[in-house]
């Protein structure tokens, strides 16, 4: 999927500057404005390094008119029901919007509306799908540009935007076995805990931790080392 | 687990106002704010329907005092890598962070640091865990509060992560931080990893896995007996 944003009649400057920002954040480039509000100063402040997404974006005064040459238009609300007669307000997660997105291509509109209505019924009925991000029922309305960030980062989860979360090579059972066999001859040496099957507790007890830890190669042998080298002093 | 937003030095009271918002959104209600800006007109405009949020805030003048009291600190950065020699900036993602979260109860802290510079390594350190919003490459400082909305919209996706009456009872800061010190006291006596240096970059690994470990009270309690009962028979 192609992604673009379209803002509908945003009403203040900073909202359009941070959502130009948070795209270009998640890779995404294409702003399309519907009668947006002025954008002067603070829009480009708010927009720190993604001003060419601002300068860039396409303008439009109808809803019609942006939405034309899209395959997909999935509209957002914060007012989602599952008791809609009229289908216009049924929303489904951002999750589920990533997963039904998987396997398809094709451009797509992510379309917010104003920030003090929303997305009236019927520029909602012309959307393809309708999203909502699950919030406290204290508290729907969620900032615009918020709601931008949120969506377009479950959304590019799922695709090539290389994850920074990194992943280090993890230790292997030998390499954590290791681990657990040295300070098992540590215990056993020290005679603690008292008596012998606790010592046989504790080392399961560390082999769950190192398990849930999910210890890196690395990490495991600079334990090893030090718990080696422990014996070693010990048994001086 | 029971989550509050620690926001270290901010330095733009419009960006503190929008993280209490979307912090209401998602039904969080402990700000702890160290040494920030002041907080006038723009933050409170910006918190909208979460202005108490803001009013009920703890305010801290160093970052050992505001996590005095925590179970888990988890800090975030925009800086992630998985060739760090010294632990401090290898992250976890929004993600990876929630499923761990997912079986244990406590009080959690998420740190964010100034809008400038992140969280220095200093910082860095002290936490358990450290996670990262995976972005584009091309462009990764976010803005705060929007850094802030992600992660509490990842996390709050968990139902479980409400309190459990059967989870086990994890290990506090102070019990993770007795591990480490006891760990710390044995490296230093017997003088390996070398050269000392080394035995600081021990100290945060070993801080991390017992973060990652989500070790509970009973495990970090034997831990440190053994750990205690080690260093006196060194000293012998």
């Amino acid at each position: 999927m192609e992604l673009s944003v379209v803002l509908v009649k945003p009403l203040y400057e900073g909202n359009v500057g941070s959502a130009a920002r948070v795209m270009k954040n998640f890779g995404v480039r294409d702003l399309v404005l519907i009668k947006p509000c002025k954008l002067e100063k603070e829009a480009s402040d708010m927009a720190v390094h993604a001003k060419e997404i601002l300068k860039r974006a396409k303008k439009y005064s109808s809803f019609e008119a942006a939405i034309r040459g899209f395959d997909l238009v999935v509209g957002t609300t914060a007012e989602s029901t599952d008791k809609d007669d009229y289908f216009t307000r049924i929303a489904i997660s951002p999750e589920e919007l990533r997963k039904k997105l998987e396997k398809v291509n094709g451009k797509m509109a992510l379309v917010f509306g104003p920030e003090d209505s929303g997305l009236p019924n019927e520029e909602l009925e012309r959307c393809d799908m309708v999203v909502t991000i699950p919030t406290s029922k204290n508290y729907r309305s969620m900032n615009l540009s918020h709601a931008v960030a949120i969506i377009l980062y479950e959304l590019t989860k799922a695709t090539s935007y290389k994850r920074q979360a990194t992943s280090p090579r993890l230790s292997g059972k030998k390499e954590k076995d290791l681990i657990v066999e040295n300070f098992r001859a540590i215990v056993n040496f020290i005679k603690y805990p008292k008596p012998k099957e606790r010592r046989k507790i504790f080392n399961v007890m560390l082999t769950r931790i190192m398990g849930r830890a999910q210890v890196t190669g690395r990490e495991a042998n600079t334990l090893i080392g030090v718990l080696k080298k422990i014996k070693k002093r010990l048994e001086r």
